[in-house]
């Protein structure tokens, strides 16, 4: 399993994406997720992956490689060829499509899942930051204003909250501590999701730098952040008002 | 999908479930899935079930009819023959096995998953609380004090906060706030699990009344408890420490 994240907070946008890959709980390796594809004056893109390691490998060395021209006499198109980050998720699209087709066809009959998913995020030239959601069978969406986040893979154990908190008004750094805090509830309930993880943060502010930092099992921060949030959340039960319906049967 | 919590915290036995059944988006209905099957003064019995509501029904009605005596000229055996709440996990699994077996050979080569879960709770005579959880095939395994409680039915969007708050030491009271958290996580994310929701909270004081109730969706303690939870997630986020490399990112 796999967990990868894209949050759209205020400022800019944050990606993290844990590095375990396994086969069976006996066969457990750790494999980049998160790639800064590109990272020159004009353009950033960074792709989180999940799904079949060995389709999400293919297409990223076709992205690399680049796709065929369309023309003749033209260049192999790739994220260093296209305008807008609409084309970059087409081109993305089009990449997993053909690695599906390529692959996937030796799985029939086999009980190997040819499924993968893509998070895109970045921008390109003066567009705006955007985040996209790319499907195994190539197309896809865009992050917009009433849900600003993405998820793919285990997404169930780190949703219920990012839907509380994720709102419009949470600053980048917000964003960054909710989306840590989504991957240690994840990485508690579930062993195929695991350490360390990487993660890029991409402010909005172009004179600001970006930020790609690898979170290892042993992270202080990561470590207080989890501590700090359990204690939170057991404050916040004693807190909460108690049953009116329980007088009767507890003195607290 | 359902979703059905037993909790053993400190001084009783709370176990919450749901209403909802569902055959597809647009088929929606209520049906009580949280069962007081018995209420006398030597024992107390509740079933909660998750799963296919043909046997889960089934398994019911099959107990309250009892089932077939083991020796001739013995009564039936139900719930009210039991001499121990270890007996009764046996009869329900024996009751389930039966339904499905019944019900789920008709099933082959359709889509119907014949699978269904249960949730056992309560005491017989001067026996302790106890907490069951019987699986389909009518094996069980007894809750214990590492894990003080039970999930079936959709279990990942309500276990985050049970895993980090759950333990020895929370009270009969917050451990009623916290069931009814979870399920208002899960009731967030997942529309198949939905209002009104069936509590019961048995105090291990056996002087102290039992309480049932059915919290409607418009339910005020419930809408204030969600209410109250989100805006502590919130402070709780504003206030957790600052992730220490976004210090030139960030100006907050």
């Amino acid at each position: 399993m796999t967990y990868c994240i894209g949050l759209k907070p205020d400022g800019g946008l944050v990606m993290i994406a844990d590095t375990r890959t396994n086969a069976g709980i006996d066969s457990i390796s750790a494999y980049r997720k998160l790639h800064l594809m590109e990272h020159a004056e004009d353009r950033l893109m960074v792709v989180a992956s999940a799904g079949n390691l060995s389709i999400t490998q293919s297409m990223l060395s076709m992205l690399q490689e680049g796709l065929p021209p369309l023309e003749p006499e033209t260049p192999r198109r790739s994220f260093k060829t296209v305008q807008t980050m609409f084309q970059a998720a087409q081109l993305l699209g089009e990449a997993v499509a053909a690695a599906r087709t390529a692959i996937g066809i030796h799985f029939k009959n086999t009980q190997i899942n040819p499924s993968a998913s893509m998070l895109l995020g970045g921008r390109v030239g003066d567009g705006p930051l955007s985040l996209y959601l790319v499907y195994g069978e190539g197309n896809f969406i865009e992050c917009g204003t009433d849900t600003p986040y993405f998820q793919i893979g285990e997404r169930k154990y780190g949703k219920p909250m990012l839907d509380r908190a994720m709102h419009w008004g949470v600053s980048l750094a917000e964003g960054v501590k909710l989306g840590l805090i989504s991957f240690d509830a994840t990485m508690r309930s579930n062993l195929s999701v695991g350490m360390p993880l990487d993660l890029i943060v991409i402010p909005e502010d172009r004179k600001l730098p970006m930020i790609e930092r690898r979170i290892e099992p042993d992270d202080a921060y990561f470590a207080q952040l989890s501590h700090e949030w359990s204690g939170m959340l057991e404050e916040a039960l004693r807190t909460l008002a108690p049953p009116p319906f329980m007088d009767q049967a507890s003195s607290r």
